[in-house]
């Protein structure tokens, strides 16, 4: 992370930059706004609307413009298609036709058509450029150029501006980026270094076009100004749910060449939808005006953010999708693509304001309507004493209560805030925002209008020209800077990496679409709520689904051994451990658990935090098996495992917590420090003949279990209780119980599990006892129970 | 607690004798039931009827029956009484009447009234018996007392049984008892031992009535006829609330006299939907219909209630209520009663199962509507992705999702169970349950009936027939043992003690309430939804709310005094914590707090954990200021209150929390073993200098600051960091940081509330430095700061 220090002095010295321009100087000075692809579509469409917007707006304020259209297009042919666009720009509304008609003339005057491809083409701009401004009397202020161009033309072109036409000294330099800004995180990193190598941060412009949407560029004012309401109330304590919502009806038809390669995660949730949540999501900065303060909190909430599981997404592909696909980009007729048109992700917040509330991204195409939408249901925390029909709908604490920022769209047709009246009036700017007249009949989420506090923008503005003045006024919150960038796509980086074989969920498109894309969730694991017979395309993962399987029992090195897939497997195994803690409580008044560090038991940590309400862990004392001479907060540390999936959801008393004692006297594992030994003690002191009342072990590719390892022959006999030991891989400093103690346990269970595990269970299967090439054909309780746990991968591979 | 094996087997001897009487044997056996207050209302309209049903029911089946009804009034007036309730009897519908008829004739023929008032009236009764038995050539199998009389009366009646009316060997005594059962826990106990010296526990039966509605009775047989469905929603990851509630249109006119005394809690609450609440709340046993394993799982679920507090209730008086206290008890016309007559409460179950989730009580006279029931709403962990005007009812997972257990009246009109369609089809018995019929246009609970599942009884049948018929066939699990009853009053008491001077809300009665009534919950604090300008009639503690001041700043000692009622200056006090945390961190990466035990700290700790969403607990050592020489665990332990106000609430890491270690080797504070010494060491390696960033501290009423005594120089000055210590206090052994390591610190708060503390507070006002005699005055940083939080009462007293 950049240090926030040194950034905003040159934030500073940019915008100083800027108003110098509007302060009394000896020339005035001139900006030239450069767009590249003035002939595509979006700059049609948008981009020379907003620069007219921006001209209306800022001439007569001391500025100059120049307004350079380039493409590479040949100049007659541009200067053809630009002449039109120029023609059908329109004033607001509220503008006289005839001051209209004169601004525009000017406009057209500022603006011209070239051709801008070479090296030379560029050098020859700045040179025109420099001699324009000189030949006015002017001063160079900056210049702008607007990039609304294919991702793989932007390093070149930012070669180019870098190199040969930077303005000079005294000037600035920005630079607006459309997105894709990359395709994951790899490719993304690859992007900022390359622009970071011709640019600097601050003098990028990454557009995402939805924080230029004016309900969005509210959120952060709202929150503001509306601190004393929302206090108390934005947190966990109140917020049952966030959704943020982008439906649309139309489908990706003429747009397959490109939604082929994103699909609707990329194209929305990646960007515009994880710009709203960090909004809605961060600490609020005390300056919210702060371009630097509100991007370290954004930093902050991506910090926070839960990584998410293969299961916290549901996806589906509108049934018309592969044909459009097959005849765009003329694929074979077996062809069938896995791009998701749909996607319902479930996002959690680990930190104490959001902990344990839901946030819901969705977004599709050919959906039942076209609408975008953050909704924030608070808790229903009241009681009504009188029966429903009572209920005066306004005041009613019991009626839903909920703020609604509406992006566009859908029934209300126009962007809106909106807050239920029996929340709080809220405050918003009366200049800009004005209340909604009402509409008879209409109900939004659950309510009628008339239920809500309804405001909406005095005047509609389009996101361009909003970006575009804020890149003017160098309003940097309202751009993605690098940092933002690459955290969201490490966020979703894995998520994509983990669906890239999944098949979507097919859905017909439209109102027919019913309720087959509904989804729910339990935990972090989200799931549709029908289920389907059957998918119309196999997938390529064709497996047996766990449920076709029963847990299959039998023996392995003549002791039980359970076998199933692997949700099942650790599902018996935490209730076996669960039903072990209940016998020794109810016998011995407390249980005492020895517990390995690694992969596989973290999932049977969740299973263990997640359900098992009779788990009597107020009298369970947790003990490690085997710990890395590591502190205990280095996340290589088995016990930092340990704290993270299990301790911090359940109430284990803190002195029933037995961390090896690894660091002593801030040293790791020194021998004189006797950790070892005083470990060996807490063990003969708490349990009663060192016996565990279970002990968790693993088996490694090698034949190693706790931290005993094949051929070093510390703790495989002998006295001692507590072993220090030497790995053969990094950190090679080891804890171990020793397998003597570990043989004194009333029950020792092993679970095996993956398909790198397949060739060792093998082999174990057939070995006889020889801890020293293989330690954990040494586990055999003296008295107690061996129960070995393996999935189908490991046993059956 | 009883061991329950040895009361098991005595309910077995209990019940086998009862059986016996149905199988083979010599002689056929003969039931006695004897009435007391058999001509008293609720006989009247009952009791005579339940026991009527109770012979229907049984007649021809083995058994001989014989009715007592008695009382204290004439014979002549009590032979008339009866005679004219017994010809009130009524048959169920589908008797045929000549039947009905004969059977009531002989029911009348088995029964007859006498006075029963001196000791040898109940000697007279047991030989009335006995030769009646002899002479009819049949054996005794038991007696049934049933005490329909006024409380103060039992003590007498069960002495008089006990003494004089035992049947002979081999015959059982059975004696049902009506609420109240005593006042608070006090008189409960009192009672309870009263009755506990005459009768086994086994011979008594309570009767709470709502055990015996028909719904309530089928909460734990719905639990279990439906596990697979309800196993993974009855828990606090599925569950939103439950609302318990009892709604009467009823005043309590002609009852003021014994209401004036109970009010809404004791009358209501304390009984019938405690009972209700633990048939919620606890969890399943396997075998439901063992009355002892029922038991324990309820006293189980009493144990996990979370202790009320006088902000989890809040209370209301119907505006007559007074004016009819006044008529009827002959008050004067200045008496107003504080006897609520309704009231909200939340209770909290601190368990795996329930943490988090709201249980609702309510109950109220003079409400708009009479109607009980229990109400689970689920949490709607849906999303739909169409709008709502393509929802389907039945189907949408987003439509609200409950299980009803409608007690009776109200709109249906008829006791039943409700499960929402979108949830699951419930298992009843058929044989008893059948689905109710379609009322087109009502709604319950926000949805029309038709969305539900509904099953009412076959045949309603009315709370007292079915108990007595549960006396009979010794079904234990439907009444109130000893200890169930004790753990509610433990549950109660306190809080009904701190609501004794409380004034409740007026509020007019019926549908006139409104909204005056609605209430919320934030936390555990309940309050009313709406603000009232004034109270009717001002109450006792008529002082000025806390929000009528301004925290107040000033000097004391020198050091600035930050002073204001007790929430205000332990939000300050939170406030300027987290402050110091969040700066320590930016600038060291971590914060060093040393906390002090006792009760004021703990408000301290229930506001950290409450909020204070940005506190840096991550970062955040947590150190004792001084500890009492007991176990960790227990009680007395400052480290257990830490642990269970804060530490359970917030995600310190484990190895951030440095407990004193007072408990080495399995021995308190023995100086060999050098804890105090293992404590400095800690400290020295992991607190720069050994300044702690805060110190938190408390003043006792003897000057006396974190375990530092008056006259005991240990840890007063010298070199010593941490000290054992003497309190002249029991435990007397203490472990405490030294004066001179506290005067390191960069900032030391003390914290000092109550009226208790105002004579301590103005004495050290004056002294000067004098720790020898008063530790406190010791207390003054090298370089740091020292701030004084005092509440008013502390301070103005």
């Amino acid at each position: 992370m950049k240090r926030p220090g040194v950034w905003k002095m040159l934030m500073v010295a940019v915008c100083v930059a800027l108003l110098s321009g509007l302060q009394a100087q000896d020339l005035p000075g001139q900006v030239s706004i450069i767009l590249l692809g003035a002939t595509g579509d979006l700059a049609r469409k948008y981009l020379w609307q907003g620069l007219f917007h921006l001209y209306l707006e800022e001439v007569g304020k001391g500025h100059h413009f120049r307004f350079h259209g380039t493409a590479l297009t040949s100049t007659e042919q541009g200067q053809e298609a630009i002449a039109k666009v120029l023609e059908s720009l329109s004033c607001p509304g509220d503008m006289a036709s005839g001051h209209c008609a004169e601004l525009k003339a000017q406009f057209q005057q500022l603006s011209e058509y070239r051709r801008l491809k070479t090296p030379e083409d560029y050098l020859a701009l700045s040179k025109d450029i420099e001699a324009q401004v000189e030949h006015e009397g002017l001063r160079e202020t900056g210049r702008i150029f607007y990039l609304s161009v294919p991702p793989f033309a932007y390093v070149d072109i930012a070669r180019n501006i870098n190199s040969s036409c930077r303005p000079g000294p005294g000037a600035w330099l920005r630079v607006v980026l459309e997105k894709p800004f990359g395709h994951d995180l790899h490719s993304a990193q690859q992007l900022a270094a390359e622009l970071g190598s011709f640019f600097r941060e601050e003098e990028m412009y990454r557009v995402d076009h939805y924080l230029g949407k004016q309900v969005v560029a509210q959120i952060l004012p709202f929150r503001d100004q509306n601190r004393a309401a929302l206090d108390g109330l934005w947190n966990r304590h109140h917020v049952e749910r966030v959704e943020i919502v982008m439906k649309e009806t139309l489908d990706a038809e003429g747009r397959t060449s490109f939604y082929e390669e994103y699909g609707v995660i990329r194209d929305v949730l990646q960007n515009h939808l994880t710009e709203v949540l960090t909004l809605v999501a961060m600490e609020l900065p005390v300056n919210t005006s702060s371009p630097e303060a509100v991007l370290q909190h954004k930093l902050q909430a991506f910090q926070a953010l839960r990584g998410l599981q293969r299961h916290s997404a549901v996806l589906g592909q509108y049934q018309a999708y592969s044909g459009q696909v097959r005849r765009e980009l003329q694929k074979p007729d077996n062809f069938h693509s896995l791009t998701p048109t749909f996607a319902g992700i479930l996002v959690h917040i680990d930190n104490l304001r959001w902990e344990g509330v839901p946030f819901i991204l969705m977004s599709g195409k050919a959906l039942d309507e076209r609408v975008s939408y953050v909704r924030i249901l608070f808790k229903n925390q009241a009681f009504c004493v009188q029966s429903e029909k009572h209920w005066v709908a306004a005041q009613s604490r019991c009626l839903p209560r909920q703020i609604i920022f509406y992006i566009g769209h859908g029934e209300l047709d126009s962007p809106a805030v909106l807050v239920s009246r029996n929340l709080f009036r809220p405050a918003l700017p009366s200049a800009s925002w004005k209340e909604v007249e009402g509409q008879p009949g209409l109900r939004l989420f659950g309510l009628p209008l008339s239920d809500y506090y309804a405001y909406s923008p005095v005047r509609e503005q389009d996101a361009y020209s909003l970006l575009i003045s804020h890149i003017f006024h160098c309003r940097k919150d309202s751009f993605v800077t690098t940092e933002n960038l690459l955290a969201s796509w490490v966020f979703w980086t894995p998520l994509l990496d983990s669906l890239a074989h999944e098949v979507p969920r097919f859905y017909p498109g439209g109102a027919e679409n019913g309720q087959l894309l509904d989804f729910e969730f339990s935990g972090s694991h989200l799931s549709f709520s029908q289920l389907l017979p059957e998918q119309l395309v196999p997938g390529p993962d064709s497996a047996p689904l766990p449920s076709d399987f029963q847990v299959l029992t039998a023996k392995y090195r003549d002791s039980p051994l359970i076998s199933a897939w692997p949700e099942e497997l650790i599902a018996r195994l935490a209730g076996d451990i669960e039903a072990a803690a209940v016998r020794a409580v109810r016998r011995f008044g407390e249980f005492h658990l020895a517990l390995s560090g690694g992969s596989s038991p973290v999932a049977l940590f969740q299973q263990l935090a997640a359900g098992h309400y009779s788990f009597p862990w107020a009298h369970t004392h947790l003990w490690l098996v085997d710990e890395r001479c590591v502190p205990l907060w280095d996340p290589e540390s088995n016990f930092q495992g340990l704290q993270t999936h299990l301790l911090q959801h359940v109430r284990v008393p803190h002195y029933n917590v037995h961390p090896m004692p690894v660091h002593r006297r801030q040293r790791l594992c020194a021998e004189e420090d006797q950790g070892a030994q005083a470990y060996a003690e807490e063990i003969s002191a708490l349990v009663t003949n060192g016996s565990f009342d279970l002990v968790l072990l693993g088996m490694g590719t090698d034949g190693h279990t706790a931290s005993l390892f094949p051929q070093s022959p510390a703790g495989l006999d002998g006295e001692q209780l507590v072993v220090l030991t030497t790995s053969p891989s990094s950190p090679h400093r080891r804890m171990s119980l020793s397998l003597p103690l570990i043989n004194r346990a009333r029950k020792v269970a092993v679970l095996v599990m993956g398909r790198m595990k397949r060739e060792i269970a093998m082999l174990v299967s057939r070995v006889g006892h020889e801890p020293k090439k293989w330690p954990i054909s040494g586990v055999l309780p003296d008295s107690g129970q061996l129960v070995w746990y393996m999935d189908y991968d490991a046993f059956l591979g």
